[in-house]
């Protein structure tokens, strides 16, 4: 076998691992018997460290390295793979074997804290595991090395080339923005969204569901849905993409939009060129680029005029007694109501990002030093007093909502925005693109954007860098300039504005 | 670590990978949306070829050698479990890799030509590919080595210790025995069967199964029930043990005694020493002594009178319109009518030892050269003739029915039967050893039987080999008289004999 081609065998093997991973987490989430649990963990923690061994095993780095040192040979989708698992071996090598099982342990023991603080609704419990957390985080971004500034190589585990630098000019932008419109909507009556907190039964709700995942274009013969306490997409291969759904029989937004947001993480997966299984190449590009497919489908088109005048009469036929005497442009209003909320979760489209810069600039404090982990939630409230104008009422709705941080997932939440970002910049050029995209939308008709999202984003894989795919889509780098037009002119347009 | 621990931790290793892989059959038979078949076959080769590369591990051999050498500081069960695993791994030894990997191949190849044999129900298609298996399987019973009778070496895999010049022994004196008995009984008028054969929708069908299993004491806490094509038991540690069963709605007796059957099965894995997880000892003793306990609840308790008059008020409540004029009794005869078919799967409890010992006899012959493969359609129908007084009407009831052969395994059949016979051993002594057992049945009290399983057989694991259980616990070798009394005191009294 070519170097090269023992590479790739080596790389597939340690994907079915990770897929095999991926099986036992979904059976955990959907399936699991309660007294599954002990033995269920163990399998995954002897699963996840034969990957690990196989990954950094001396034949496979060394022959990496020899192919990194050389690729005369070599294509230029195969010069991607390798540079790609260089640096994914460089990050690893970076982290010696004590501080991986202590940064393990911290995470374990921080975890069950948040749980037991949550719990009591008592941040204090918290706090002395997450100090320890956020130390060992610091030296981790030590031990991975910067240019600039700490958070930048946290954020590069999920955003490749994201740096805080530029962050901080985007969400400079949007804040200031976004703040004077958000204010100017607050002064405008409240939009009545009752409509949609009604009896909703169960079955009708799956089914509708079900009706609308088909109808945008989620392949149910390479995947399926289920039902579990929180709604997430996971992948065995380009060919089982599973979602889930979560239903509450006195809200119908929960799962309509979750579906959505769900099938468009899934419409990506599976569009992912299969061929490519195992290679770095045959993934995602980053949490931001996932995020923008999942966003694209749940906002851009989800929660768009258009989309509802195709679905709304369906809507209405499965629920005629809840909503017979509402109509289109109500229900619409209803699904794009402006009302700040403590809870992240829970927020609208604008406040959203609130949420985040919140914790962004809370994160980059805390790991560069600047923020001590005792005076958290000061700085929680302070922030929230500030950028949305109201208090949390205790721990668990304030500092406490987000599991991010009890497992060491700092770096992560500026993905989040970052989705929304790209997914306004790639619906706005998808217009441009396709002709006649929203009549054809408002026919029920979603296939044309599908296909231009599988031939621009999904089949190219991780071929790009996020910046890299942008410019090539839409001819200009990542600007905030889509995501405030789109959300100036929408809401304008609902609020009178 | 004590070598011992680490021999230990290796098997539990080894455990978890096989239990994932488990996990990924079980999905494949319940889950498996259809495009995702091409990479979960891949995923599940990869995890077996990982097992057996660990267990292979030169290191991990060389330890086993060592304690099966020296194993002064051992206790008895740390003995026992260096025993089996140095049996296992001698086994494995004296197949060399190239012919472990022809005979995957033959395999695979025999399979698929089954596969289209049945749909054109055509022997002939299946023919030269099981030559060709078959000659690798003689082969391989060459490499394992045998003292009496090639055929010996096969069972071993699935019933160490049992010999052809014994099974010789039981099947004749069954076969005699039964023989004269089945003619006596067709001589009889045919029971009337349709109360069985009615509509029984889905749903009524489905909450009766439930309510069966949490009443014979399966832990839903420790398992779950689903919908698959063939029904199974499958287990992922003592604390996940699923089961599965089929509906047909124009027959409740699929769905009655297929959970039943499983939830047998499922009760011994449950009842399998967690403690012991990885460990030889930690596993079930043989095929048929799992397939005793699927029995013994399946026949011994579930079709006999003290259980239906438990429960069958519970079904003529659930299926009022269909079972509200169908007396206990008809019932009774009706689940126990006796009538041969060509099936082995659709067989009544006494012609299904025909069935069993028509498959042991070729198989031996098949093994020790005395039949050939092209003559195996003939040998059939002729053995159907004189066992069963019955011709199959074409291959696919006839020959090509069992998948056994298609997947390599010869030595697999005699175990169902062995199941029954040490089913109707071990019922005979409940009987004796708990007071009143058939009384508390038919109130619905199995749980003295469940208890008296557990502390004689379940909590044991594999501690003994199967003759060796048997004697400890009836105090005689596996004999027939129990079957036989079984058989005849039951069927006599049904049957007016």
């Amino acid at each position: 076998m070519r170097n090269y081609e023992r590479y790739l065998a080596h790389l597939r093997k340690i994907k079915d691992l990770e897929n095999a991973m991926a099986v036992l987490s979904w059976d955990k989430e959907v399936n699991l018997p309660p007294k599954g649990a002990r033995f269920r963990s163990q399998q995954m923690a002897t699963l996840m460290g034969l990957a690990h061994e196989l990954f950094t095993a001396p034949d496979f780095v060394d022959n990496v390295g020899e192919l990194h040192q050389d690729g005369a040979a070599l294509t230029p989708d195969e010069k991607r793979n390798i540079a790609l698992s260089w640096m994914d071996l460089d990050r690893i090598r970076k982290l010696d074997t004590p501080f991986v099982i202590r940064y393990s342990e911290l995470v374990s023991d921080a975890y069950q804290h948040w749980l037991e603080a949550r719990e009591a609704n008592d941040f204090n419990i918290f706090q002395e595991p997450l100090d320890r957390l956020v130390g060992a985080t610091r030296e981790k971004a030590e031990m991975l090395g910067y240019d600039e500034h700490p958070y930048d190589i946290l954020m590069e585990e999920f955003e490749t080339g994201l740096r805080c630098r530029e962050l901080d000019v985007l969400f400079k932008e949007v804040s200031n923005e976004l703040a004077d419109f958000v204010r100017a909507i607050r002064e405008k009556p409240v939009i009545d969204d009752h409509c949609l907190k009604q009896y909703f039964p169960k079955q009708e709700q799956w089914d509708f569901g079900l009706d609308l995942l088909k109808s945008i274009g989620y392949d149910f013969a390479a995947g399926r849905q289920d039902i579990s306490p929180h709604p997430f997409t996971i992948n065995f291969s380009p060919e089982d993409v599973r979602i889930t759904t979560r239903i509450d029989e006195y809200s119908i937004a929960q799962m309509v939009w979750s579906c959505i947001h769900e099938a468009g993480h899934a419409l990506y997966e599976q569009g992912l060129p299969p061929d490519a299984y195992g290679a770095p190449i045959g993934r995602f590009i980053s949490l931001g680029i996932h995020e923008s497919q999942s966003r694209l489908w749940e906002n851009n088109v989800g929660r768009a005029l258009p989309f509802w005048k195709a679905y709304y009469k369906s809507l209405q036929a499965k629920f005629p007694k809840q909503l017979g005497g509402t109509s289109l442009e109500q229900f619409y209003r209803a699904i794009n109501r402006i009302e700040p909320s403590p809870v992240r979760t829970e927020s609208d489209e604008l406040h959203y990002h609130f949420h985040i810069l919140i914790r962004y600039e809370i994160e980059k404090s805390l790991i560069d030093g600047s923020l001590a982990v005792k005076d958290l939630r000061e700085a929680w409230h302070e922030a929230y007093r500030t950028y949305l104008g109201l208090t949390p009422a205790d721990d668990r709705e304030g500092v406490l909502q987000d599991i991010h941080w009890a497992h060491g997932s700092f770096g992560y939440f500026p993905t989040y925005s970052l989705g929304s970002f790209y997914a306004a910049q790639f619906y706005a050029q998808a217009v441009k693109d396709i002709p006649g995209l929203e009549d054809r939308i408002s026919e029920g008709n979603t296939a044309p954007l599908l296909h231009w999202l599988r031939e621009k984003i999904h089949s190219q894989g991780r071929r790009y860098d996020a910046a890299e795919l942008c410019r090539q889509i839409t001819g200009e780098p990542l600007t905030m300039k889509y995501f405030l037009d789109y959300a100036k002119h929408k809401f304008g347009e609902i609020y009178n504005l």
